[in-house]
């Protein structure tokens, strides 16, 4: 009941796609004794923050919006700073995400039009172009890697069609699953907002929504005609935050969660300055731990739920083989310390499972998690197959 | 930069109003490692979280939600679930906090009236009494302890008259500064908000927003004709997800902040299970601890903020003696390990600072804080009187 000294003997292997492995450092700076928000030790700290999440997605001067609040606060920070009611949407469907982003959307007066991939598969380019052509849409959002369906969008190619067929429609990522274990290069590719979480590729424990707006989508909201249609997620009331400690200097409108932002700084050290793994080397590792977990897959007869060719970095999804269910590969799984995750998506969800394959579980090769899982699936598998011969 | 080893040497006693001093097993549940939020390890954790701040407030079966986010996001939930456009909020205001609550129900579009105390008091019971009369109220607002003042309003006497003048009216409590630092009977004084966060009395490192709402919030909630106006902190949302964790079940909206819940879950478990403090006398020896803080300033010289009638019992707000400013004082204190806070208050911020006393400074007796802060403070003014006299 009290939880740490009692579950933590329980603990196996965590390898869902998110909550992800915790580095032990990081867990230490979550346990920083209590500080003040304002205190000149703390707001450094921050600051810090700021400047490391731009270097991990290649920004020089978009703006951070550190935020206490899960992932999905950044849609209610898209939603009700850069679109005012009545003006329309494009959401890029690839699974789960996707309908809740546009509900969210949907929420605060967007008119919402969506574009769905196939279970698996990606919104096609030409779609994307006539779609964007037929109605001038202030934004258009894309879920770089839908957690549910593991399908991997190309964001690079996307902005450049975008960019093309209509320039002046903000380009919003929606990176949960993609931040830190996926290339992306914001400034260069010219998106407007990249929206993620703590608690995946960043290596920290959940509770931290993390928001990039470029200088356009900042201007877009400055000259924004209609009040900014929620409170708590309002960059009116964040911007001079963000803006305070970055410079040095404490501002309040609401306590930062200080904790997490000690863990959140100790990750981005790591993933940002670290003399053993570069961030490009951090981007290489998580492809080639994806190649080994998805090639392991199709050796023991797996099929993914994405395309191949469109598969995540930093996630795998797989189909049950035929006339197996969750019940029983995942105990098994479980049984030998190895955490996944069920299905999510609503058309498929008890056919499949998904392996997270982000942070040290990747880039701490000597942990050997990578092994740990290919290893315990195969075993499982052939548990699973036995029982059924018997 | 790496933020735990290096600043944690620099650390004082914490006594500002929030974030308070944590104890050594929450923080250490705060960096337990990562744990699926669906895992069955968890959910009974996240359960007994959502049982347990039922007993801190003396209610039997209202309806908590635990949110990933600040004690601010409760405003948003209160705004957007609860008040449909164009309906009437009364909001009691005794200091910043009451403007910030009022700015966030217009945002989601309620029609606010403010009944303003002077600064350090409490608005009169006949002017409560004559506002509910003269218009129909959705809600009515009270701040129990308004940190910027440290005036503590008489919430139970207050509902009295709210049923008694407009038994309809729902009656909110926003108890960020209160919650298991100051009594407080949910059912029996029919509150049907009550609205905290993690970071102060109840012990835990700040990233939590805490609320607990009454069936007949509930059911208004219910009954709205207007659609929810925010996302994230939608009930809509949230109910399912608070139903399914009580009862034993994962469901997911929003990745909940597992490390906190933890962390959260050993705090309550000191502040409801203790052998050695009960709830009852966790009260008494905040009352006792702000009776010898309060009496030290008057033999000082140091006028309260608040009228000492309408003294909070968690922390105390003082003037600075005429002559002298924060620059004077604050240092010294610092100096010598104890950190308070500033003004907040627009009309007053420069001529008092704050210091707060909660959870572990005064419950954990053995600390010493008390002393230390008295001693400190006491020193401090004659240093700084030496000074001038020099």
């Amino acid at each position: 009941m009290t939880g740490f000294k009692q579950v933590s003997t329980q603990k196996g292997l965590l390898v869902i796609p998110g909550p992800i492995e915790i580095a032990d450092d990081v867990l230490y700076a979550n346990a920083h004794p209590s500080m003040a928000h304002t205190s000149p030790e703390f707001i450094p700290v921050f600051g810090d923050c700021i400047r490391m999440i731009r270097e991990v997605l290649y920004t020089k001067d978009a703006q951070p919006f550190l935020i206490s609040g899960s992932g999905t606060l950044g849609w209610d920070q898209v939603a009700s700073n850069l679109v005012e009611p009545g003006e329309n949407a494009l959401v890029l469907n690839t699974g789960y995400f996707g309908d809740s982003f546009a509900d969210c959307l949907e929420v605060y007066g967007a008119k919402v039009d969506s574009l769905r991939a196939k279970v698996g598969g990606v919104v096609p380019m030409d779609e994307i172009e006539s779609a964007l052509k037929s109605k001038r849409y202030k934004i258009v959002t894309v879920t770089h890697v839908d957690t549910s369906t593991a399908v991997l969008s190309d964001i690079k190619s996307i902005a450049a069609v975008v960019k093309k067929a209509s320039p002046e429609t903000l380009i919003i990522l929606d990176g949960v699953c993609s931040v830190a274990s996926e290339l992306i290069k914001m400034d260069e590719w010219g998106l407007d907002v990249i929206m993620t979480a703590s608690q995946k590729g960043l290596g920290t424990p959940p509770g931290l929504s993390v928001l990039v707006a470029s200088n356009r989508a900042i201007q877009t909201f400055e000259n924004r005609i209609a009040p900014v249609s929620s409170y708590y997620a309002s960059w009116k009331k964040w911007l001079p935050i963000m803006k305070a400690y970055e410079q040095g200097t404490a501002a309040y409108f609401a306590t930062p969660p200080v904790n997490l932002i000690y863990a959140f700084n100790a990750s981005l050290m790591t993933i940002t300055k670290s003399s053993e793994v570069s961030l490009e080397e951090r981007f290489k590792l998580h492809e080639e731990a994806s190649q080994r977990v998805k090639s392991a897959a199709v050796e023991l007869g797996l099929k993914q739920v994405p395309d191949p060719e469109n598969a995540a970095n930093g996630m795998t999804a797989l189909y049950f083989p035929e006339g197996y269910t969750a019940s029983d590969i995942l105990p098994r799984l479980s049984a030998k310390g190895v955490i996944v995750a069920g299905g999510l998506h609503k058309d498929i969800k008890d056919r499949y499972f998904r392996i997270g394959h982000m942070g040290i579980s990747v880039v701490q090769q000597s942990r050997g998690d990578i092994d740990k899982v290919i290893d315990s699936l195969r075993d499982s598998l052939k548990e699973a197959q036995a029982d059924k011969w018997q």
